[in-house]
């Protein structure tokens, strides 16, 4: 009994916590206490007139439990679902309940046929699709017309029963809108356009972090397995994701009861197009799944070696953070309703990608493994070490030497048909370790490597498939770990080709929704 | 009116249409009707001890309709929620009425006091999430409670009541109960069963369909907007996947009434793995969102080129045949409750993968844009028209000579590091139109061309940037086209990795689930 206690205890301190992260639940909890303390109250009225009231008070009550819900939205949907349902069920019930009178001695039997009848249709329509936001309703119906019916033959008074029943219902259905509409109303669309904006800050947070988790090659040594099975987890990368991603149903849900709600506060329209701010949504999470690939490359077993992915550093990171920017900042209109600030909010991100593209083009020799062309075994770009060592130097210090020094380098294997020597004549010294890359020079190089090209693509070819099967595999692995790299930037680009998307869906809901137009600040002198 | 009973008929053809596709729909309405039926049949019982039963029965009525579900798990829950809040919400109750008798004249003030309070804390602690499951349960308690107070004070028969109330709804939640499990019973846990291994195919079948449209190069002229904004759509590729990943709600709320169901048909356990099944799903899940980024690619605006997709068209469909042979077998196992047949169930993908791997590897010059790189601009890589078709013809051919010939084509670039003659002497006629790339000839070549594109550096970067940006930004879009072949090749392989994850996690299902060895079948003969 004393742990019994103490669970009871902690459960209502966690309860307790819960509750002041939203103090919207208190209020709630107080509102419902109220509807039922008024609908009880009933049983307090005397006199002749307040007698049947009072004595299938019950009625009210059920309904008020049934009926109030958290949002307005989804209390008016509930009491019409009651509402048309008690109507239509009693108008038969009472029709049936006629007929029934010239039954005679058949009159069990037609009752019992009748419900059966009844009972199947009913359910058996509940299930049909279009059906499914009167579930609610099909089930009041089933209820009401077998009471009817059945207090009816036991009483004989089957339109006394359906009136009282009625009044009743409706005074609990009062109630309930009146407290849930008049103290404090909680709107379902405020928390659909609350939940559509928290989503594209939960993106840009995601896609920074997947960003600079790849850029600062966080490698997961074990991926979560919650991650692996699509499970809800704190890592902040996925859940930033993944909460948009399956914020799909509530929305779905929200949406539906939010239809219902009349023009209030911000939203003074009537149809306020809620369907689009999920369609918006919709459009944020076609990014979301850009970023969830790209969070697929941070998970995956095969990853881009690390100084090739500083290379590209300051592009994709400057890619992400223009990303991130775009969302945040739509993520803002959407919660100040707000149309977009005129010029392209889109630009400078475009930007990003294309400076992320060109640079990728003047360098994709780092994105391939040139081993193993078939057009001719460059083995030199990859297989000298210095190579890598100085493509992480020329990033790091940028300075013309260093440059012109590997590049110098590299030049080795196409100089026949390049000459940069207008770059070279400001480096100040050519290193003297290499061969100067001189058009001349190079042909009397070349053959030697030629040779032994040729030797090594003959052994790969004999030998290797024999025996020594894994070298093969560690070099696939090896340019499959440099297409990584190229994958990871692609989908990127990809992510902000879709944010023209995001833009135009969030552009048409502003139209639709009348959103005001900016306040373009004035700097405080 | 003539439209309503026109439209009415058109629902009843349409709803009956849908009840055929899934025919337990007729079954679970007719078994909900004759719940019904029984519990109506109490008022038939005369004598003066049945009497209240018959006065009562409406909350026979009112269990049945609202505990029978569909599924025999989401019945039992039910009813286990309006026992225990009937039963807990009757003690209390009737504690408040004892204490409420030393009360006198506050009677009243006490009875409204109580019944705030009790709303308050049973509202208040319904949301908090981990009481989600017995939202229900909470209803009932708020009613029950309140029905007995205010009842009681209105009769003085607090105990009565509640007896008579408990026993009515003990017998409505046993003609459930009885009437759900014993005839025809509909388990939550089979749909949950059949649901995942319907998964499996519809992942398979938007895999192949994404692969087969990559290499035929279906382009949307118009991406549909449901895909953009991510709504139901009837696009085969789209609607496979997307049924997949958006099922996760589903699989909850049937794992939810899965857990109460007793053992039954094949699943002989108590504790039977429901969760498990889900895990499996989330790990096809994982899957799927690599289909869904490889349907990105798809969907892209930046296409590779068709001919450089033909280059690797074998061996993409390859590994997209076999990915979707394992996602079939895997799926048919989950659906016969078999373990994994005796070995290794990825080693073809796995090789399919490896031999795009391989092909990539050696062919990776066909996946970047070597005009503009800062090593050198192999700008005749691309400019020539010639070797996009040599390359296509090759493909096609696959002749030896064709092959060859390509090659001497693309060997003019580097020539100096490359010499292939062991292949070339398997050629009967070397090109004559295109110079013959012995090593020796190379250099004499080479110094115009190195001027050439020396020259078009200079312009470009001179000029291009003042007047002609266009030029550059198709030259980006070019490159980017190119990486977009990449980064498929690549997610497909990402795919293939994560198969891996999939099958553990079948294998884990099928050890704790204890699902039975595969029947090796004997070639009938």
């Amino acid at each position: 009994i004393k742990n019994t206690w103490k669970s009871v205890g902690e459960l209502a301190v966690k309860s307790w916590q819960f509750g002041l992260q939203d103090p919207r639940q208190f209020i709630f909890a107080a509102k419902m206490a109220l509807a039922l303390v008024l609908i009880s109250m009933l049983i307090f009225l005397k006199g002749p007139f307040f007698e049947n009231l009072s004595k299938y008070s019950l009625w009210g009550i059920l309904t008020v439990v049934v009926v109030f819900e958290f949002s307005v939205g989804a209390t008016l949907s509930k009491g019409f679902n009651r509402g048309l349902g008690t109507l239509s069920a009693g108008g038969l019930a009472l029709g049936m309940a006629e007929l029934s009178k010239f039954c005679g001695a058949w009159e069990e039997l037609y009752i019992v046929i009748s419900i059966f009848i009844v009972g199947f249709i009913g359910t058996f329509l509940k299930l049909y699709p279009t059906m499914k936001p009167y579930e609610y309703g099909f089930r009041v119906f089933l209820l009401t017309y077998c009471f009817i019916i059945v207090s009816g033959y036991r009483t004989g008074e089957f339109v006394n029963t359906a009136v009282t029943r009625c009044i009743l219902i409706a005074l609990g259905a009062g109630v309930c809108l009146g407290v849930n509409m008049c103290i404090y109303p909680i709107w379902a669309g405020e928390d659909l356009h609350n939940l559509v904006a928290k989503n594209f800050s939960s993106v840009a947070t995601s896609l920074e972090g997947c960003v600079n988790g790849y850029l600062q090659c966080v490698e997961y040594e074990r991926i979560p397995s919650q991650i692996l099975t699509y499970q809800a987890s704190d890592d902040p990368v996925y859940s930033g994701y993944r909460s948009a991603v399956e914020s799909t149903s509530q929305e779905e849900a929200l949406v539906g009861f939010a239809i219902w709600e009349p023009p209030h506060g911000p939203y003074k329209m009537f149809n306020y197009p809620w369907r689009d701010y999920v369609k918006v949504s919709g459009a944020l999470r076609h990014c979301a799944f850009m970023v969830m690939a790209l969070h697929g490359c941070l998970l995956a077993e095969i990853q881009a070696p690390p100084e090739r992915r500083q290379v590209f550093h300051s592009e994709l990171q400057r890619v992400g953070v223009e990303g991130a920017k775009v969302l945040r900042e739509l993520g803002m209109k959407v919660k100040k309703l707000e149309r977009l600030s005129p010029g392209d909010l889109l630009f400078e991100v475009h930007e990003a990608a294309e400076e992320l593209q060109k640079k990728i083009d003047r360098r994709s020799y780092l994105l391939v493994n040139a081993n193993s062309w078939e057009i001719g075994s460059r083995s030199v770009v990859v297989d000298n070490p210095e190579d890598l060592l100085n493509m992480k130097e020329m990033n790091e210090t940028k300075s013309l030497r260093t440059k012109s020094r590997s590049e110098a380098v590299l030049d080795l294997r196409s100089v026949p048909l390049m000459s940069r020597s207008w770059e070279r004549k400001t480096a100040p010294k050519p290193p003297a370790n290499k061969n100067p890359s001189l058009p001349a020079a190079a042909p009397s190089a070349a053959p030697s490597a030629v040779k032994y090209a040729k030797q090594i693509s003959w052994d790969s070819h004999i030998e290797v498939n024999v025996e020594t099967v894994h070298a093969e595999v560690s070099k696939t692995y090896e340019s499959a770990s440099y297409l990584s790299l190229a994958t990871f930037a692609s989908l990127l680009i990809e992510f902000v080709a879709r944010l023209q998307n995001l833009v135009d869906s969030f552009e048409n809901l502003s139209e639709i929704a009348k959103f005001k137009e900016p306040i373009i600040e004035m700097p405080v002198q």
